[in-house]
């Protein structure tokens, strides 16, 4: 079985944007219309789902993907606490309908309605409503509401901890994912994306917070940013810095996906990171839709990849499925009910 | 020959860091008393340079070091312009100083007197001085004068053109090196450094700078940041975004130094990566000054990575020399004056 850790729902038909659209403008000009989710059909589900995610699952050969909001449309730094809540609802209520009408191909992956300046307790209430009653079996957190101005705490503080402490008792964990750019620096998935991976993997050797919380567990996507690459500078900074080891202080609680869209790059990352911790994504439809005209495939078709490694097969089959489900027991256990 | 491209000076003697602390006293307070540069006596500039990075150059075998100011120590974000102008300026004169004692081992790459909101005009001006009165051959430009919270308008932005043109003028490149981070969320060596690579290749991508200037060229050290280990992802934005390939589009233009502080990120650098864009760089004495508890060696003996590769002696030719002295035609110069 191959699960997808790391997909989106980036074609969600237009009346969700148009709901975004109105929240928007009305939060510009409170002169303007309430703006209220809108009609969505289960045609209209069936139709951007099936041209594309479900599609593309079918042609790649994966059979489950783990599905949230479209990330760079979380938009955390817009508006504020009621804004970003009501937005927060309807994305995760959309993914609901999504996995409602194909159980067998999605599991929800909830967005949060994080705020610059907002205490973490909203995102609490709806981690909590997301994975009880939804059953989401984890979440995308965003170490950096404010859009590129990283005006948040570090995720190692405390800042955070009645977040982790939830995530701790409802046994799940949360991908480390950034939103759109408000800064003209950073392109959102050219730089921001990548520059927030690896900034979060410098946090957690810097701090403590698996001391604190054992079984608290992060994947960090886009194969961990930067991380693999300089993968000496960080055993050496950790060192520097008087922390234990990596694979003590760190590799216990942090996951890398395998988004990263080039041949070289996967052999790197295997090459370095123990197979425990490499957990198979594609991030499709995402950030990287064309061909690549050096193979003549997809991008972001990232089982070629992982399919061309010289590395036995059980360990294939734990980066397909066996780490997935141990990072998200609650992915296994569903699948468990189903037999599988 | 070997040349190291990226050297600072961050074993300086104690009464340069003296002249800082009264620098920010005196910013601080008024009251305090006007701060001048110490006196630093030839013999204090011997003994911090022979034990350090003289000895470790000749330890490692590297000839000669493209030598700058510590980078974590230019502070553009402190203080205003003309504590930043005395600040590099002191910093630059006391390269000049080491260049003097050990012509044959470093040559001089200045810092620039950048502050937020500053026009580049003090900049232009101190990049004049640096080439023209003290022989230097390139400069460290800083993407983010204001320390992490990434205030100023991106590389390509016009902000910048009046120093491209004058780098353009005096024919010397810059290094894209960003100083400490003052956000709490980026630690400095381990994510602000590499996410200003990242970043600033990105934005090369999205801008057209080297149509403007097509002779303009900048080394991006750290290996790229997290550039080499994402080329699929770079590719696949520059064909999204109807960017040229990025041979054409910014690699004519931008370099890639060897600081990558393991066996398999070299690997990866020079798989996928162009040997003409890659120059020989260790960052020492710097970042990461430890032994590798699996090699036995440096983190930051970058020398023993390249000399392991497999590939053509005229190619680790090139990026141990050939590559320098394109990239730097001053350094060619003097060395042909030299015979070399």
């Amino acid at each position: 079985m191959i699960i997808d850790c790391h997909g989106h729902y980036t074609t969600a038909p237009a009346a969700h944007q148009k709901f975004r659209d109105a929240q928007v403008a009305r939060f510009n000009d409170p002169a303007a219309p309430p703006a209220r989710p809108g009609a969505i059909s289960d045609d209209e589900i069936r139709e951007t789902i099936e041209k594309n995610q479900l599609r593309l699952q079918q042609q790649r050969g994966s059979d489950l993907t783990l599905f949230s909001p479209r990330a760079s449309a979380m938009g955390h730094h817009f508006g504020d606490e009621a804004v970003s809540l009501a937005w927060t609802r309807a994305n995760n209520d959309l993914i609901k309908r999504v996995v409602d009408l194909y159980p067998q191909n999605f599991v929800g992956v909830c967005q949060l309605p994080q705020s610059p300046g907002v205490p973490i307790a909203n995102s609490v209430a709806e981690l909590t409503r997301c994975v009880s009653e939804l059953g989401f079996i984890g979440c995308n957190l965003n170490p950096d509401p404010s859009g590129g101005h990283w005006t948040s705490p570090p995720l190692t503080d405390r800042h955070w901890y009645p977040f982790y402490e939830r995530m701790v008792e409802l046994d799940v964990p949360a991908m480390v994912h950034v939103s759109a750019s408000c800064n003209a620096n950073f392109h959102a998935t050219g730089a921001h994306y990548i520059n927030a991976d690896t900034t979060a993997f410098m946090q957690f050797i810097e701090g403590d917070l698996f001391h604190d919380f054992p079984s608290l567990r992060f994947i960090i996507p886009h194969g961990g940013g930067a991380v693999p690459y300089h993968w000496g500078r960080y055993r050496g900074l950790a060192d520097m810095l008087k922390r234990p080891p990596l694979d003590q202080h760190v590799m216990n609680n942090v996951y890398f996906d395998t988004c990263v869209y080039h041949q070289p790059g996967i052999d790197l990352l295997v090459r370095v990171i123990d197979v425990k911790n490499i957990l198979f994504g594609s991030e499709m439809v995402g950030a990287v839709r064309g061909i690549d005209p050096t193979t003549g495939h997809y991008f972001d078709d990232t089982r070629r990849y992982i399919d061309a490694l010289e590395i036995a097969a059980a360990d294939k089959a734990r980066i397909y499925e066996g780490n997935a489900r141990r990072v998200f027991p609650r992915l296994d256990a569903l699948l468990r009910t189903r037999g599988q």
